[in-house]
């Protein structure tokens, strides 16, 4: 009997808030690890555990993909410009987590639900789509495939963990200074997100949009294959630790029933319908926590157009919005011998 | 020269959140008030202060509103349905916060900025609209007059004052828990509030919306008098302690620019745009938080339709949302002589 082939696998951006779930994930999906190297960028020289092996965080330096099979990525867009490709010359499969390439015409932007076909068009990197991106397309494209969706409208309720780790430190340290009337001090973000709604993501464009919400947009289409889609989006930091909600609603070209709704979604790879009102059960974002599936409810008839339907879609941003994800197109090339 | 005429006001529901509010309101606006009278349902025997003056707050009971002129109630829907026909048999005037007569024919819903001639054809009872809805219509009509709405898809982030100060409690008392490791404790809603969103404000029907959304739809045509506006909602419960947000996308018959629309609300009344993202200055709950004013910001083209916008509106759920409004009916009954 052959044995399983197994792979070295590094994880840029080790000691991030994703980085830290990817190494949890990794273990957890039982991932074929022959090797296992984490790289950091502000704390290298620190060692993570790994299945109980102590593993020292190492610097990026040239020539340090050498040798690695996948590298997963997620130490932001600018680390991801620069090293992503120096680890594809080095004969390494990237998974990147960062926005650097997701719109590259030659780079596939991959949800395993979704598009996992794109995977095989890689040239050296594959891009992991942005959080709130991931769990509204798992949930929107068997509803697609059904009933076609024209338009979609999404208003977002995104955790302070998409920011990272220092993002979560701040939301905890400004809501104690809340309760205990102390002063607030902020770092991470340009205004108090404790007991507080942001309306504002990532950085400003010129026309009035966040960066966010043209992911939103764009990527949407792109890991759907459909960019006939209208999409509009408004993304809004709240006061969460952990997993993004959001409030879709869809107009579609057919009609679709609620119920007929559900029953597609119910049989979705990754998605769980938790859809009970009368019972007040509904998608939340604590219950989401620590969970690789997108959690779908709310699913009502949008009685303001003859085709349409409102929803309401959480799902872990550090694990479905990028670890596990990521993970999964890691999967995915072992699956079909791409690596 | 003549004396200004004053009036004997009363406040149902003094002690809640809403009613506290009242009164501050009704002091800082400096409404004609010759006595003031409070009741309550839970409280009743307490002290409260107005202008200096002790109030003891009384307990309902058949013939106590005689000699009321006007009768501010905040002590929900049961007690309106039971007491407000009562106070208006009494010869009071009644302006009414709760949902019990909003939709009645015969009763007025007013937004002083938006249909305050309707105020004349009172019966005897004056609805205040719902917080979500009256900030929203502040917002919406300037742009309805110039470019009229086909259709509104709102999605709020409502804090929890709107349930009432033992909700206040609820949040404080859960997130000091999350924060130390502690037991949460549910009281006031099915599930956790801390640090987590519910999409689940009021009850639900039968067809899956909230009271609270379908609140929104209906209570918009209302009070815009256009009961062509087609309007769909998803309601929001956040951990915010006071004031909602909205993301609010609309679309219009006639193009609106999003500088023309800026325009529009500049100089309309109640409105205040802080709309510079450049400077990270958009509407935020914790700065709306005592204000009367409804605050629009993000304003940008919906490229998704040829004729549509986005939006975000704030305003403070206890004073515009409620007392503001109400107390701003009252002027409006003052200065018609119609009371």
């Amino acid at each position: 009997m052959e044995k399983m082939k197994k792979y070295t696998v590094a994880v840029v951006g080790a000691t991030g808030a994703v980085g830290q779930v990817m190494r949890e994930v990794l273990i957890e999906r039982n991932f074929p690890v022959e090797k296992v190297r984490f790289f950091g960028y502000r704390r290298e020289g620190i060692e993570l555990d790994f299945k109980g092996e102590k593993i020292v965080v190492e610097k990026l330096q040239e020539g340090c993909f050498k040798g690695i099979d996948i590298a997963l990525f997620s130490a932001g867009a600018s680390v991801s410009r620069e090293w992503a490709p120096k680890a594809v010359k080095d004969g390494c499969i990237v998974v990147d987590n960062s926005s650097a390439f997701r719109m590259d015409v030659d780079v596939p932007l991959v949800v395993p639900e979704v598009n996992p076909h794109a995977v095989a068009n890689h040239k050296g990197i594959i891009a992991n789509p942005n959080c709130s991106t991931i769990q509204m397309v798992v949930a929107l494209n068997p509803l697609h495939k059904e009933a076609k969706i024209k338009r979609i409208v999404v208003s977002t309720y995104q955790s302070v963990s998409g920011t990272g780790s220092m993002a979560i430190e701040e939301l905890i340290n400004q809501s104690r200074a809340v309760l205990d009337k102390e002063e607030i001090v902020k770092k991470v973000y340009p205004h108090q997100i404790a007991f507080n709604c942001l309306p504002h993501i990532d950085v400003f464009l010129d026309n009035g949009y966040t960066k966010e919400e043209i992911k939103m947009v764009n990527e949407t289409k792109k890991i759907m294959e459909a960019p006939e889609i209208a999409v509009t989006a408004t993304t809004v930091r709240v006061p969460v630790l952990r997993s993004h909600s959001e409030s879709v609603n869809i107009e579609t070209e057919s009609k679709l029933t609620p119920e007929r709704a559900r029953e597609i979604l119910s049989s979705s790879p990754g998605v769980i319908v938790v859809d009970d009102p009368a019972n007040n059960r509904y998608p939340l974002a604590i219950d989401a926590a620590n969970r690789d599936e997108t959690f779908i409810g709310r699913i009502r008839e949008d009685f303001s157009i003859s085709c349409g339907l409102n929803m309401w879609i959480v799902s872990d941003n550090l694990r479905k919005g990028a670890a596990s994800n990521a993970v999964q197109i890691a999967e995915i090339l072992v699956e079909k011998e791409l690596v």
